[in-house]
């Protein structure tokens, strides 16, 4: 960012929650000379230990407001249900002038969280990297990972143009392409184009789990379809959750979409309609290649 | 499969659907100098023409009773639902000494209809490689298709030993991993493992083209995640319209597996049940990293 950076550069960057987005989040940063020193904070000493080991982090601590205390740039990655705890954590210790923001998957409950608990101290700007993987920890963390992916921000009607201003510029110094969304058009969307599709997969897998339990190994019947379809679901059982936990309601409404289209699908075949399941696999063909780039 | 062959190699193929996959088993044949010519039978002139610009083919036509008047290794790889035309027409023309194979995702049905006719004028072995893609066409053949590819066979009571270890031969020279099932069990399990996670990706991306028609452009809020789950979902509709119907009572069992799974996140969802969910989570994430290599 040096030379383009409107705001100037960051001092100190604190990462709350060192895993696979906070510590890549680290690593970009640093490599991009965004920031001078970076302090980590996790409860795991051996999460904690491998981002001192990787370059991730100078300083690390197992206390979220030792860490804030003289950070100019607060980066919160961890499982959303622990942002009421993490944020109650910090607030005391933050400085007037640090930037915070978080990556969490869903939105609406961090932002209200940040109001009550940070609004009066600091200036706060939620973010969402679709950067997510089937990998974990900051074993996992590489400088590229947003490179080319989406950065969601969710400025509200209090965000200072300015602290918007700096987010954008930090999440193009990183590679990402920011996108903006309010945070319950944020959390409706993701609903349908993300945790969707994870709760999918998930359930895909622990059905047929339940079936090899059952009937014996099936991996002889399964191939690289399979595996790409149902990859996600891999990704780490705390953080998502957290996140079906906390998005329940919009969860609900994107998953009776795919439950009406699964029962046209149904439908199409007890009455044999060659046509009709044509019209449906065509029509999902469309969407799938308007994905591409 | 020269000098290991124990039925020797194979004077002429006859492809009868030269698409993805059928196009892919003659050029890796031809490159491993299993067959000598190569025919290949398709509707479209089109596909004809890539075939013979391709180097899949020496000769094309339309006819399938040509294409395999002179075959000694009959391949047919066309939607299930075609192999009742295609058999019909082909049986009068076979030669006694052929080995016919085929290369559908559902077996019942087709082995059944090899009984009727093709069983008095030759010798069937049903196979299924699990080597489809998002691609179709001769244009996207490859030799390397079936490499460390799931091969299913599915030989019946009646199947002559010698065939069936011809066909291995055959599997094993175009690196495969063959596998043995009855059409049966076959169909009960790639119900589960490969048409359920087709349906789900096709009517996930249905859901979603119905909530960008209403909502507007989705794709800012999409990530990797999502189109790796969905990529199945670009596969011919052709051919999996015929998977569908043929194979549907299956589905629907599979289907209710997947069903009942959903309900139980509902469930854990609607009681706010953290440790239930992460159960559930944590089951699938099992189940999924067993596929991994």
């Amino acid at each position: 960012m040096k030379g383009t950076d409107p705001g100037g550069d960051f001092r100190r960057l604190a990462v709350i929650g060192v895993g696979l987005i906070g510590g890549s989040f680290a690593l970009a940063a640093r490599q991009r000379g965004l920031v001078g020193s970076v302090v980590a904070c996790a409860r795991s000493p051996e999460t904690l230990a491998v981002a001192l080991d990787r370059g991730i982090a100078d300083e690390v601590t197992h206390d979220p407001a030792e860490a804030v205390a003289e950070a100019d740039l607060v980066y919160v990655a961890a499982p959303v249900r622990a942002t009421e705890t993490l944020f109650s954590a910090m607030a005391p210790a933050l400085r007037p002038e640090a930037l915070v923001t978080d990556a969490g998957s869903t939105k609406a409950a961090v932002v209200a969280l940040a109001d009550r608990y940070l609004a009066q101290r600091c200036v706060f700007v939620g973010g969402h990297p679709m950067a997510g993987s089937d990998l974990a920890g900051p074993a996992a963390a590489r400088a590229d990972l947003f490179q080319h992916k989406t950065y969601i921000l969710t400025p509200t009607a209090d965000t200072p143009v300015a602290a918007l201003a700096r987010m954008r510029d930090i999440v193009t110094a990183i590679d990402g392409v920011a996108v903006l969304a309010e945070p319950e058009q944020h959390d409706r969307l993701v609903a349908a184009t993300s945790h969707l599709p994870h709760l999918v997969a998930a359930a895909l897998c622990g059905a047929l789990g339940d079936l090899a339990a059952r009937t014996g190994d099936i991996r002889p019947f399964t191939g690289a379809g399979l595996r790409d379809a149902t990859r996600i679901a891999k990704g780490p059982p705390e953080v998502w959750r957290d996140i079906l936990l906390d998005n329940r309601d919009n969860l609900k409404t994107a998953l009776r979409l795919f439950s009406d289209e699964i029962l046209h699908y149904i439908e199409a075949m007890e009455a044999q309609d060659a046509e009709g399941l044509e019209g449906l696999l065509d029509k999902a063909r469309g969407f799938r290649r308007s994905l591409d780039p």
